[in-house]
């Protein structure tokens, strides 16, 4: 077991390429006018109205407790369980609702109550920022498998040798940032085989995390599943804040299916650490407007549009790119194989992206589709004259 | 060090009292309309409607960004730092000031900052509900050191004993949640000698984890004092749902004094443990609106008369009461030794209190004068008959 000092360093060594990029390039160039800010899952456009008015609507104060102490509020949970019952066609109990504030929230929640010190836990890179720093901070060993580009498949072959008698959990991103993939009903049968077979042999269920904050965000008529259609040991997280596109009004949810067993403690334990990790619950005005926000999105067909005009002048400039399934990220290889170098020279272009390092995935480029139509504009012509630079085509 | 198994079952164990009774009496009686609502310190009144519409007013986007990613934003740093400063005298930094949803989450963040499995924290009974579990949660071993009523003076000679080489942190709440004790600047500075005597004498500083969340509710024109004044080991955490009583808005923070030493290194390990813990930051609308919700405060002044009245009725009834210097809260002792028992009664006269065995004080209640003017008219008489009841006078 680690102490606490020890416990700090790794978690330091775990953030730090995040805290370089955000401390660095990020915050000197995300909010000057003239970039092309190609850099995270944050808004650059103007909110949606139509969201700022379901908020502003909520606020009127129907009675006496409307700011009173919030846990997960009953018509929150009915919106969520409703809606996943619709998704999944699994009857979902609003008491399985764990309303938290933001997906952040939820996945450390989550990740605190299944692990314990000694555990290990399973996650696939690249990953999202954070994945390895909550394993840490629960006290529990993360144990990383990698996926491969261009196609990113799921790994089971990794995962099967990763998985030993003292695995917990496998953490599973799909739509996956930053690689695009939306992993179809079939790939996560057979993920679900490996650890029904792994379960049994060691004698105690491996659970799967199933991080689920893009799954309103999939194109070319894709239908999203969830894990939990197929494995009863799932446990969700989800976030508002992609489909609104307002990460910091912060509302999202921890959740697993009806057919959980033992559902009952696993609501227990999970309020305990959602109220001693600092009583992570949404505020009122979000929880009460949730019946609003639901369904609403912000524009998936013009994204997909967006996507379409990015992977194609890209390709035409000469970049290799994927061509995202789903989320907001376009993946781009780096034209040499330094990609915090290039993304300086990108820069100096003023085109702000994320270097595939920082998300363990040296060599390559995340690309954001949530950066405006304008920015493609002025961003497209940086990425030609970036491309000629380093390559002196 | 305890596993983790064994920890969730001291978490359970130490919040178990609480939720027996949040689960049980208080989700029966708090949302009837015809009981005298003084359970906790929740609203039973419409909200201020200079805060919803400050609230709504930086609702509307300003740009792009308004509802963006949000850390510690500088707006609201530099709001508390301006406000501390002016209440201290001491030129308080705005990178100081961190930024959190609730102070609930301050609390949990410096905590975890601060210790590490082995050491050992001390906090004052009867406490907040949640010290004791904010303090297990962090892998370190709590010490209760008892404060004795009705005068709940700090126990310094308590506290000296309980110090040992392993002691990291003294937890200190003024205004006294539940005695309505405010310390005075020479209490105070008292027990800071004891802490430098005893940090000098382990080699390495205590620090004075200060919760201050009812710093404004403070009556008969005192004024509140921070140890921060006087001892520069102090952390301070802070709720906004105290003084706007819209606790399920959350905003507060976790600051020190300019005269922390290794203030850099503190900054960083909280930074650390706030991402980890879950992006535990204050939402976008509530950051904005800080500057309109700083000065704002519930009618202090009525509270006070509201406490006058209460006081002196149920002393005319032949209760003992506290006269509290500040804070939400009457202590009321229970006329049977049995407070719950006492509660019980209370309830059949449609009177919802919280018995002080929740927070370490049997044979005591605690009565919130945030209850309406109403509850107060139709309370009165029925701690009249409760205590006719339960003692045949």
């Amino acid at each position: 077991m680690v102490t606490a000092v020890r416990q700090t360093d790794l978690l330091r060594q775990s953030m730090q390429p995040f805290f370089t990029f955000f401390s660095g390039p990020f915050s000197q160039l995300n909010e000057l006018p003239d970039v092309a800010n190609f850099a995270v899952g944050n808004p650059q456009e103007m909110p949606l109205p139509e969201y700022v008015a379901a908020v502003r609507g909520h606020l009127e104060p129907q009675d006496a407790h409307w700011f009173a102490y919030k846990i997960s509020e009953p018509n929150a949970r009915a919106v969520v369980a409703d809606s996943l019952t619709r998704a999944t066609g699994l009857a979902w109990d609003p008491l399985d609702v764990q309303m938290t504030n933001g997906g952040f929230a939820a996945i450390a929640v989550g990740i605190r109550t299944l692990l314990e010190p000694g555990d290990e836990a399973i996650f696939l890179s690249p990953p999202w920022f954070f994945y390895e720093a909550l394993i840490l901070g629960a006290g529990a060993t993360p144990r990383r498998v990698k996926l491969e580009p261009p196609a990113f498949d799921i790994n089971l072959a990794g995962i099967e040798d990763a998985i030993t008698s003292r695995t917990r959990l496998v953490l599973l991103n799909s739509p996956h940032n930053p690689s695009g993939r939306v992993y179809s009903l079939e790939e996560l049968r057979a993920l679900a085989d490996v650890l029904e077979r792994a379960s049994a042999r060691t004698g105690r269920p491996i659970y799967l995390f199933s991080d689920e904050p893009y799954r309103r965000i999939v194109f070319d008529g894709r239908t999203f599943h969830s894990p939990a259609e197929v494995y009863p040991y799932t446990v969700i997280s989800y976030s508002y804040g992609k489909q609104l596109l307002a990460p910091g009004m912060r509302i999202g949810y921890l959740t697993w299916p009806p057919t959980m067993p033992d559902r009952e403690r696993l609501r227990d334990a999970t309020f305990l650490y959602q109220t001693v990790s600092g009583f992570s619950f949404p505020n009122a005005d979000l929880q009460h407007a949730l019946g609003d926000l639901e369904p609403m999105s912000i524009d998936i067909p013009h994204m997909q549009l967006r996507r379409d005009r990015v992977v194609g002048e890209l390709r035409r400039i000469g970049y290799e790119t994927t061509n995202p399934e789903g989320t907001f990220y376009i993946m781009v290889r780096s034209p040499i194989a330094d990609d915090i170098a290039f993304s300086e020279i990108l820069n100096r272009h003023k085109v702000l992206t994320l270097p595939g390092t920082i998300v363990e995935l040296p060599g390559w480029l995340r690309v954001s589709l949530t950066a405006s139509d304008e920015m493609v504009d002025i961003g497209l012509p940086g990425f030609e004259r970036a491309y000629a630079e380093a390559t002196g085509r």
